[in-house]
């Protein structure tokens, strides 16, 4: 439901959302097959450090905790109730959680607004606000984050730790991004699915994200904003410092059904350049596909924003190298040549290459690059003043040493840190190319499976410095 | 070289080149960092069942084979000559080559026209041309089949068995290719790489796949054409029974220059436009992304065509739903709605959903779906004679079975295949999808990590459709 800009109390009370001290599951279920069970097994089963009170009238014990008939009769104070009953049930849960004074509620529940029960949804939210209760959802798969062990909903894992904030309003796409995050070494801070979002909204969660220390991209997965000044408000407070992403869904003609029958989000009227034209105002970074979304969001949280096109690439693959020079033309960033970036540079890099090397850009010291050569051209690159940023790329040839390589990237990327130029690679292949993509994620270096992937990173990079720019107050 | 049209005489002889008897490799080593040890290594390491003859003027065995000094002193026919010797030695092999009588000669040797030997590479050519031994290359990383154990040339694998010829002129992105293949089963019938191609050309290749059993897709990665009428005509004879993809790279303005430096290619006076019409005369469906190349030629290569636009979308996450429609939208393919496609299958499918599933299209089985659920809904569409496609989804949610799942669609798939309806499947999340994603990939399934990937695999299947009835004689 509408709101006309962020609101402060709920800002404030999304610590209890995603860091709380006890937990009511209200729901609870000892049927190992039922989200009520599954949500107090998760939390357990992650670590989670506070108190869990599954609420059940029916159980005495479940999952080897003491339960209780309601909330009301929970003992102790409770920061956050979730909610895991049918939805003619989830009013008198409200009632009883203002009641007790509780902090947050989220509400998993589906068969709301989304298959037609828009009063009855509303109702909820008009409810929790006039009794300052922040609730989440419903509707929603739940939340967490892997730096406090915190697992709430029905998710069968946590991410890996690293920078991006992921708020989504689809689940499975969320619960998608979890997946990838742990086979793909993705780095979350903390994620959060939204659902209908009846009540709390995106610029909230992007505003608790802003001052989050651990979130140092937000992405947004939107399928509609109800409130959409309120997005580009809390966009507009956030970019100075923290890059938004947001990819917005469910504008094709027939995603427009889709996108009510899922989440209840309405887009009629809406379309693709009504929702450009606010990711434009907000400062945020559109995405197209899933993968840019995933693979841009990485970056933006990894790597500092990029202060002009004085791109250099390095690779040993000719063939990646044009097929990322016809990327960054066909996106509208052409690459440079070398010799117009700096005049001195093609010859300090052709002693690091074979006769058939050439030093262009993209620079290719040829399939039969040695560590050592890799090493020098890349330090000549980095060093030079006029370079802002280097594109590393590496093709598994049957001479190519792609663990030396890697290792010699991690290094010189940990001793140039401090010049704040963006390294993002590429390492196309097989095995030994995903693993490496892994171990340099793991060092904080984007690195990806195609060149396009990789160039649309650094053109993230460079749309974020472009968005600071205009908001630098 | 230019040529007019594809010659006889060279298709006939690439069997020797992909299937020779006997092999002389020119510039054997006994030194395991060498290409011309790699090439023995490769051969010998994969089952090679012919004949191995090293050549090299100063060793008397080269792994445990007896060497020759020349390809003259060799006893036995030879069909295939690989040479990995330096530039300038060249002409001599050619020479002996011709003398000999061999059938093919494939040029690894690098430093030719990229870097400015035009009349040095053009003399070669024509005199293969004027002695009717055709060459592959210079400046080129090998050639091979999982079906023949035949691995010629610097390539650290094979690919796994499959439907897609991959005719390629970078030799990175060819091994990149093979990488792909063996990780994410992407299944090859043979590669090869092109190089410089300063005799045999992609047109010739291109039959040659026509009339090969094995390939079912022929997948071209151009650098530049220097014969485009005859890479047309070799296609217009293609299409008909075997689709062709091409991605043509090197378009942009500084992709020219790094282009030529890398295969010699001329794109001078060429843009996007001049191979879009091309490809268009061609028949051929053009990729743009490298990521897009692999997917749609593995998709091309597994199914059927698409005879019309009457998709049916089924999943379990909404958020995968609406991520393909709008996808299908961009791409100029909106999907269609159930009803507009079947008037009664909404209502049978709704028979295996819970309430707040959506029997819109894409059909949302939702998140709690059983594989129960999904057998009765894919049943349902892919028997419906209006549908003629189904494109499955799995979103990894809490209760989701994905192995369950899997079988399930492995099932129909093999029950209803006579159908002749494609199938195309979208997996998208973390090890349970990959799994799930090669599994389907190894029983026939073009299987994907998200779905505009899916969504690009299905539009080129209707793409050749089109193609197809554009050809038919």
């Amino acid at each position: 439901m509408r709101i006309d800009s962020p609101r402060d109390y709920v800002v404030e009370n999304l610590k209890y959302a995603l860091d709380p001290s006890s937990i009511a599951v209200v729901g609870a279920s000892r049927c190992p097959n039922k989200v009520g069970y599954k949500v107090i097994d998760g939390l357990q089963k992650w670590g989670y450090k506070g108190t869990i009170y599954p609420v059940n009238p029916r159980a005495e014990k479940i999952a080897g905790l003491t339960a209780y008939p309601t909330v009301a009769d929970i003992p102790g104070p409770v920061d956050l109730v979730f909610v895991a009953l049918p939805a003619y049930l989830v009013k008198m849960v409200l009632e009883q959680c203002v009641a007790k004074q509780v902090k947050m509620v989220v509400i998993a529940t589906s068969a709301f607004k989304e298959i037609g029960r828009a009063d009855m949804q509303d109702a909820l939210t008009q409810y929790c606000r006039d009794n300052k209760l922040p609730m989440v959802g419903p509707n929603l798969v739940g939340m967490g984050s892997p730096y406090l062990d915190f697992n709430c909903g029905f998710i069968p894992y946590l991410p890996v730790k690293g920078p991006v904030a992921m708020i989504s309003q689809s689940g499975a796409n969320l619960l998608a991004a979890l997946g990838t995050s742990q086979m793909s070494h993705y780095g979350m801070s903390f994620f959060v699915g939204l659902g209908n979002k009846a009540d709390v909204d995106f610029s909230e969660f992007i505003l608790y994200a802003k001052d989050d220390p651990m979130s140092k991209c937000v992405a947004t997965y939107i399928e509609g904003l109800d409130s959409p000044e309120a997005y580009v408000e809390a966009c507009n407070e956030t970019v100075p410092t923290k890059p938004v992403v947001a990819i917005k869904v469910g504008g094709s003609k027939i995603g427009v059904k889709a996108a009510f029958a899922h989440t209840a989000s309405e887009n009629e009227g809406t379309n693709d350049a009504f929702y450009d034209d606010i990711f434009e105002r907000a400062g945020a970074i559109r995405a197209t596909t899933w993968q840019q979304y995933l693979d841009i969001s990485l970056a933006l949280g990894l790597q500092p924003p990029l202060k002009n096109d004085n791109i250099v690439m390095i690779t040993n693959g000719g063939g990646s190298g044009l097929l990322s020079c016809d990327h960054f033309e066909r996106r509208g960033m052409p690459m440079r040549e070398l010799k117009d970036i700096s005049p001195m540079l093609a010859q300090r890099i052709r002693a690091y290459m074979p006769m058939f090397g050439s030093p262009l850009n993209p620079v290719d010291i040829s399939g039969t690059a040695s560590p050592k050569q890799y090493k020098g051209a890349i330090t000549q690159a980095i060093r030079d003043p006029n370079v802002s940023c280097v594109y590393g790329s590496i093709a598994p040839t049957a001479v190519t040493d792609v663990e030396a390589v890697v290792d010699i990237y991690i290094d010189i990327y940990n001793e140039y840190r401090y010049l704040g130029k963006p390294l993002v690679m590429e390492c196309q292949g097989g095995q030994e190319c995903a693993d490496a993509i892994l171990k340099l994620r793991d060092a904080g270096i984007p690195a990806y499976a195609t060149p396009e992937q990789a160039v649309d990173a650094i053109i993230a990079l460079r749309q974020y410095a472009k968005i600071q720019e205009r908001f630098a107050k």
